[in-house]
């Protein structure tokens, strides 16, 4: 077993991160819970808004209040899922596609940041070890919860 | 390059420890914000609360309203730097030290959950990759951005 504690590097590079990407946000407008919303939808399109919830680890009453303004802005629409009639799904409209496709050379720039030093081997194993830690902590439950906490 | 975008996934791991985190927390009385001041005072004894708050990414400002709960509680002490008179550094108390280690076992429980499948040159490996981003992040600058973000 490794000496590194893993809880403590992974949030400090979590926190690292955050300047860079509130400036990605701030750039094109959006908040960070913004922009994470519609790059959810981006890859997961149709998805309702509960779900998008649970994958943003906040509440559906937050992601509604994270919506809301996409939805008036006109950069996500909604439909009626067609087998359960009282289901709503969420998509990006163009707009919305257009506002992350505005994001994409500053997101880049990070992405490269990110992996300054990294040979093409490192980066694919790299990316191959944090989806094996998402998997496993998708797998596990956290001792005495049952909500997942609020996040912003 | 990876296909993988790293700022995306790193958020999502990140988002997926928390609830562990936060179990972890409420099982010793501490807030997150508060367990990681006490984590980040184990590891350097003698910071300033500006210093602490700059590791943690928030304001000193923030970081002195986690911090007084915890010197009121005796968990952290406060000390003159005998330097700079005027300078106050920070400490962590047996109490603090005791609250920490109350907390170890179910920490190691999720390190163990994240290294699940990992073998020791993976762990190894993944704890490089990470100091080596957190590094390469630390020597960027956020571009538009002077200030960093309020965390919690």
């Amino acid at each position: 077993m490794s000496e590194t504690n893993f809880t403590y590097v992974i949030k400090q590079v979590e926190l690292a991160l955050r300047p860079y990407i509130e400036a990605v946000c701030a750039d094109i407008g959006m908040t960070p819970a913004q922009y994470t919303a519609l790059t959810v939808l981006e890859r997961r399109p149709g998805i309702t808004t509960s779900n998008l919830a649970r994958r943003s680890f906040v509440r559906a009453q937050s992601m509604a209040q994270t919506v809301d303004p996409l939805l008036h802005a006109g950069l996500v629409r909604r439909t009626r899922d067609p087998e359960h009639a009282r289901r709503l799904l969420l998509h990006l409209t163009e707009a919305g596609s257009e506002v992350i496709a505005r994001a994409r050379p500053a997101v880049a720039a990070v992405e490269q940041l990110i992996l300054a030093d990294f040979t093409a081997d490192e980066s694919a194993a790299f990316a191959d070890f944090l989806s094996r830690v998402r998997r496993s902590l998708d797998g596990g439950v956290p001792a005495g919860r049952v909500m997942t906490p609020e996040t912003r």
